[in-house]
């Protein structure tokens, strides 16, 4: 399949948080999922009679946003335990609640978080959960690119087969639909484990070329639990110690850092993903994100799950992580669109593995969303980079392409009965919760 | 004009803040401006033929927001002087462009600026700039409430006329367009100043009736700077001390204060506009809000100009206050939805004056917004107060009604021309900028 975006505007994307560029009057060409030109109009190959073309109506094309850090199928519980902190909040509200999780519930749920994310502009997502061979079936359906991790929990006894059935999620999903599916193992978190089953994830993660995802340093209350569990020891300390960042690491959160921990993030190459709409809610703090950028670790954003925020808009994150900064810090030069822009798509895009993900240019996959800014909040347009940042909602995005297919096109879901998939989550809700 | 908003749900809004109640299959009934039922569908009274009926389409129904603290006009520089701190943005961005306004600008910066805030289901706003004259017109034109105020800046060389340009502004205006337009008297800040001016407005509020904006502690420095020029007194002291609070007042900001300036704002009733999203920006901090809720002070919010923001979307303040002080504060019981809503709501309208607006509630006005819950980020619908506050987007609002009359419709605005809104305030903003 072969599409043409004309009648565009072009921001091809953040390489290095440095700069965010824009071409007005562009045009996008894709052949089998692959971009094969992508700049002004004038110099763009002739038509050929084998492409779709698509009128851009000059809406503004950039890379489609990447959600590196969320639980899909916890949109079932959004709104579930809200004003709770997170220990109370999981205790009392989530947890009993995901008592009730069944395979079925878990694709209903997982459908309705990539169907919000396509909306929003997320091509991608990292989606730590479980019955993850239900979110998976749910991402090939929906056309979602996902990086899956069964979250393994477990104590003396053992981890109650999480880890077997990760790396069986593995085996059955790891590149699967042209590459759009990945598979990370994931330790919870320091937490809700032992040194014994970290050991073994990291081994299984080794030996099988397979990332990791992590709950990490998410709470103060969670540091000092694991300084007093681990020898003193922070949690990236301790995982340092196991061996954990001899996979490639995405960690979440990290809002409790001290500057050893920096040091180590930079110095192994772990990505941060920071949740600050999660974090906030649930009254964790505010990560760390400008001494992470300075000290060169690889900042990415995420929603976390519905439930502690209570969408998954990644544009809120992209404009929360702007602005926050700022006004904790005090300097108002803290963090750049171009860094913020940057942190929402290519370095998400990297985080989950998906190398060639992220940028507009020839030879990378096509995952794209069309921007709308004919509405009064882009107007009158002075500075293109503030107004992608600063005034872009998820409702301006118009349409969202995934690997080269057309997921999302002004309300509608081409191929796919989104109504239904809304009352399957209605209905797993309630199951849930009643 | 009688209306009929049938096939919705309502949400009448939260009186106290201590609780927000929603009605499913409602109606509501307005007649010339007012509202005269709003509760079940199925006790509304019978139809009557001089009714102009709207199918809701199960959308909500909820009191329209009040924008409290806004200049309007700076639509025409929104991406201006970005990430830079406060004074640097005031001296080397915004001043200069402002030295070309004019009368005809500040109409179209101001006519965009309300179609905005229309547009997001935004009824009302104080405005505080220059050339309100032509403020109040487009608030005539776009039939927006709003409170204006000329701000008053000066020096011991006196104000330049700007005083008697405000009280001529409220002969003029001051209860035009059925109540809708109101007229305030604004010292710019203690900063930008003197107190024989300060004192001067103080007398003309008082001796007219008239309510006062003022900008108030929004950075430390400016605390610091005044306590230097003011023997030692912060900005609510020394306004006190001059007795500015003997007029109703609405102070912008209050970021910096001392647990005195909360108890001196208590006493005397003043109402504080929280901007976090400028605030943020700006890298100006947080304001203590929990604080000033406990205190009893009247907290309502504000998006600040555009320049500073980048939008005039209050859904991104609501969402903000909601998230930020529970993370800032380590509690996330720190404020609640219903709490947030009424500072978006009903408390903001009070602060302007409008004592009659805000509630859905027979004899109240009539200014409501309808919000379409049918998409992806409202799913499963848990917990309705939560949705609203977390998950609700300004672009899911569909109409937006102003004492008594729509005034945005689903992408249009009633008879009113918006694209040559946006043309004019484009051709203004290149004409400052260039």
């Amino acid at each position: 399949m072969r599409y043409r975006l004309y009648n565009i505007d072009l921001c091809a994307g953040s390489e290095d948080g440095a700069s965010l560029p824009f071409i007005d009057d562009a045009a996008l060409l894709t052949d089998d999922g692959v971009i094969t030109y992508a700049g002004p109009a004038s110099d763009a190959p002739p038509h050929d009679c084998r492409e779709v073309c698509i009128d851009g109506r000059r809406r503004l094309a950039i890379p489609a946003l990447a959600n590196a850090h969320t639980h899909a199928a916890m949109t079932l519980l959004r709104g579930v335990g809200s004003d709770l902190n997170l220990n109370d909040w999981l205790t009392t509200a989530i947890f009993p609640a995901e008592e009730r999780l069944s395979e079925d519930r878990c694709y209903a749920g997982a459908a309705l978080g990539f169907l919000e994310m396509l909306r929003f502009g997320v091509s991608a997502c990292a989606d730590m959960y479980m019955f993850m061979g239900a979110s998976a079936r749910a991402a090939a359906d929906t056309g979602m690119r996902a990086c899956l991790a069964r979250s393994v929990v477990g104590d003396d006894s053992g981890d109650g087969g999480r880890l077997a059935e990760s790396i069986k999620l593995a085996e059955d999903w790891h590149g699967a639909e042209n590459g759009r599916i990945r598979v990370m193992l994931a330790p919870h978190a320091e937490y809700t484990s032992t040194p014994k089953i970290i050991r073994a994830i990291r081994d299984a993660a080794v030996e099988r070329g397979l990332g990791v995802h992590v709950h990490m340093s998410e709470t103060m209350a969670e540091v000092e639990g694991c300084k007093a569990r681990r020898n003193g020891l922070t949690p990236p300390a301790y995982f340092e110690a196991m061996g954990l960042f001899d996979a490639p690491t995405l960690a979440a959160h990290c809002v409790a850092l001290t500057e050893d921990d920096i040091r180590v993030l930079a110095a192994r190459g772990v990505a941060v993903c920071h949740d600050p709409v999660s974090n906030l809610k649930l009254a964790s703090g505010v990560a760390p994100v400008p001494s992470l950028l300075r000290a060169g670790v690889k900042v990415c954003l995420g929603t976390d799950g519905a439930a502690s925020n209570n969408t998954l808009n990644l544009w809120e994150e992209t404009r929360l992580m702007s602005i926050l900064h700022k006004g904790v810090s005090g300097d108002p030069s803290a963090i750049s669109p171009a860094q913020t822009f940057n942190a929402a798509t290519l370095t998400g895009m990297r985080a989950m593995g998906y190398n060639n993900v992220g940028l507009l240019k020839p030879g990378w996959r096509a995952d794209i969303a069309l921007i709308d800014r004919s509405g009064p909040h882009h107007q009158p347009l002075v500075d293109p980079a503030a107004d992608l940042v600063y005034a872009t909602q998820g409702s301006d995005v118009k349409l969202t392409m995934v690997d080269g297919i057309v997921r999302y096109d002004d309300g509608q879901y081409p191929g796919l009965d989104a109504l239904k998939v809304y009352e399957s989550a209605r209905e797993a809700s309630r199951a849930m919760l009643e």
